[in-house]
């Protein structure tokens, strides 16, 4: 397959999907479901076999349980494919409608972004989740998923696109990439893809960023922090920290450090090291951390900015919340952090400062999801300050359009001051 | 200058500049122009040094005027810098407000992207409008200015800045880079630096946009079309691409093709002809052309992706509004393009399908600006779909996050079924 001639075609069939109305970008997301429930057992079969290959080149269980697509998927990309279809067309919506004088109107109105190329490890539910999100929301996508899954994505794939052909939509529409070298391919087509959702390891998304000039959505790390001000309530404290650490692990929305406020340390940390050695987790800390309770002492040096995604906390302690506010703001990643304190005066500042996604009061970072946000489904989190931040949904996925119309009004006529705006919004 | 240490130090005061209050703010922008008013003698020696040494280089008229910061320049940046001050403050807006269960509140609030940097070529009004969007939306700016205005750019600058910090604005607020090598190192800071705006010519930003893993503000070309329907108003038609064509060849909006329905071409091809000729406007065509009215034949092979920026015309005949529309997406820049036509239901379908930041029905491309559409001021025009787009106002220069306050809800209690979100929109 040639990538770049296959993306130039989806950019040119793309306002053709864009101009679907809304009935029929839902009829191809209930066909989709109506097709994954009629061919399961195909689909896992399908899934059997990669996993047997899976286990042949030795996989690790963990990795295993993502490749996985039963019953429960099923069942659940079932769900999500229905709150999709009951979901607001995020697309045609009015932004804005001004008036700039007698006969011209100007209208903001959102619209698909257009190409869309998603490249997943892993998990072939993303594969229905992405590409269901992108036909609700107008855009073309092209997508690559892991070759672990290929037999599973192959068939989803298939079936996904018959649905999407039997609600009228174009035929170019979607498109599955299934070699890896299409990766670099897909890469340097910047002239028909529009965006890129990377989903996948750290240093997976890093490569994506660093060998592309098309717009990168995603994040390549999470660097989460809890915060532990004077002001805190212990109650809260542990089971805050035992969950952001260990509700999930392998999360990028994980507490990977823990900041405690100098003075509360010497109370709290013999408290907070037993918690965190029932649940299994190992800590690193400073050495003055290691003169209150015995850790794993921090290397002088080693960079703060680690990302562990196992059962290992590092913590350190801090003299104010602005030396904590410094810290995260300097070797987190600006995904999510949360203060644990009473202090509403300390929240506010903290939340104000901490230049993050998130930023969190006496709540686990594990909240930070598209679907515990209540957006029905999402097609990752995004770090970056630029388009969506945070764990982006629909939302995420349009782009506008201002629409003029006039009545043969030229600009010389407002150079000159013949004619004057007069800017009524609508 | 070291960049890349003058860039983290912006990106550490970056939050403490998001955090000021919107008077304060303010406050920066009306010593701004206070300042300004004082010193302009000062400025306007300043820049007769730059233009003297300009005339010594052979500069070019047109150039000139753009480097020119006189009475009439302090004017409109004067002007600008009031009404500035009156627009609502962009940042601090809730656009979210939910409660994901009792006791956890989920806002999603505006905040300033962060650090932002500014290369610009020529026109020193430049560097006061940018420093002053940048300061009213919370923004930290380093700014570049050409070398053909060094000594304008510098008193303005030192004034804009004395100005910041006299109204308490963190001092690393804004920094002025001055070397040309300094552009090279401030593209490579993309760990302190969240968003470049470049101004100046297509090759000039295309050289920042292929030379930067930072995201970047606008557009490298301008390829405005103005197509004519068959069903089209002859009063409304010439003078639509004449004033498209003529009254900025320079500007990005600009019309660089007409695209002719094939069935009036006879009639309405020798009258355009005759308009343009009348405004001195040299035109070139494909051979269908040559055939109605004497044109420069354009080269088999040549690209339609050709931005004249001068007072020269490229016709080409069509069959169809959906030709018009497939010409347009495969060989526009995505910017401004209009229909011109009396019939609504084909000024819909190519609005619909037209992929620009503005597609326009009987109005002149040169519309496509920020002050035209109301925004107060413009940083750019955007022709990405990621982030803002179009004449990109304010509304350009800020992001988003997400606060969420708690009372110590952990993940693993809705994992569990233990608790239920209910998302409640506040």
């Amino acid at each position: 397959m040639n990538i770049r001639e296959e993306t130039k075609q989806m950019k040119l069939a793309a306002p053709l999907l864009a101009a679907m109305p809304i009935e029929q970008r839902n009829r191809a997301l209930a066909l989709i479901e109506t097709r994954l429930n009629e061919h399961r057992e195909e689909i896992f079969e399908a899934n059997r076999k990669d996993l047997s290959l899976a286990l042949e080149n030795h996989v690790a269980p963990a990795v295993m349980k993502r490749l996985t697509f039963d019953e429960a998927k099923l069942a659940d990309v079932t769900q999500e494919l229905e709150s999709l279809q009951s979901l607001p067309d995020p697309i045609g919506k009015i932004t804005l409608h001004r008036q700039l004088d007698e006969g011209l109107t100007l209208t903001r109105v959102t619209c698909p972004i257009g190409v869309i190329g998603v490249i997943f490890e892993a998990r072939p539910d993303a594969l229905v989740q992405i590409s269901s999100l992108c036909l609700k929301s107008g855009n073309c996508a092209i997508l690559k998923g892991g070759k672990e899954t290929t037999y599973t994505n192959r068939i989803l794939f298939s079936l996904i696109h018959e649905a999407a052909l039997e609600a009228g939509l174009p035929a170019k529409c979607l498109l599955q990439a299934e070699q890896h070298n299409e990766i670099d391919e897909l890469l340097a087509c910047h002239e028909s893809v529009d965006l890129l959702i990377p989903r996948g390891s750290n240093a997976f998304v890093q490569y994506i960023m660093n060998h592309t000039s098309i717009p990168v959505l995603g994040h390549a790390d999470g660097v989460c922090h809890m915060y532990v001000d004077k002001d805190y309530d212990i109650a809260k404290a542990i089971p805050l920290i035992i969950d952001g650490k260990t509700q999930y692990t392998a999360a990028c929305n994980a507490v990977e450090t823990v900041l405690v406020h100098r003075s509360i340390a010497e109370d709290f940390l013999p408290r907070l090291a037993d918690a965190l050695h029932k649940s299994g987790v190992t800590i690193r800390g400073t050495k003055e951390v290691n003169t209150m309770i015995p850790v794993d002492v921090i290397p002088e040096g080693e960079s703060w900015h680690k990302e562990y995604l196992d059962l290992i906390l590092a913590i350190k302690l801090v003299g104010s919340t602005d030396e904590a506010i410094s810290h995260i703001n300097t070797y987190g990643s600006h995904h999510t952090d949360c203060i644990i304190t009473e202090n509403e005066e300390t929240a506010r500042r903290f939340m104000t400062l901490v230049d993050s996604a998130g930023v969190y009061q006496n709540a686990s970072t594990r909240f930070a999801d598209g679907f515990r946000y209540g957006f029905g489904a999402e097609v990752g989190i995004s770090t970056s300050k630029i388009h969506a931040r945070g764990p982006v949904g629909l939302e995420g996925l349009v782009s506008y359009k201002y629409k003029l119309l006039g009545h043969g009004q030229i600009v010389g006529d407002y150079a000159s001051g013949k004619k004057k705006f007069h800017f009524r919004d609508l």
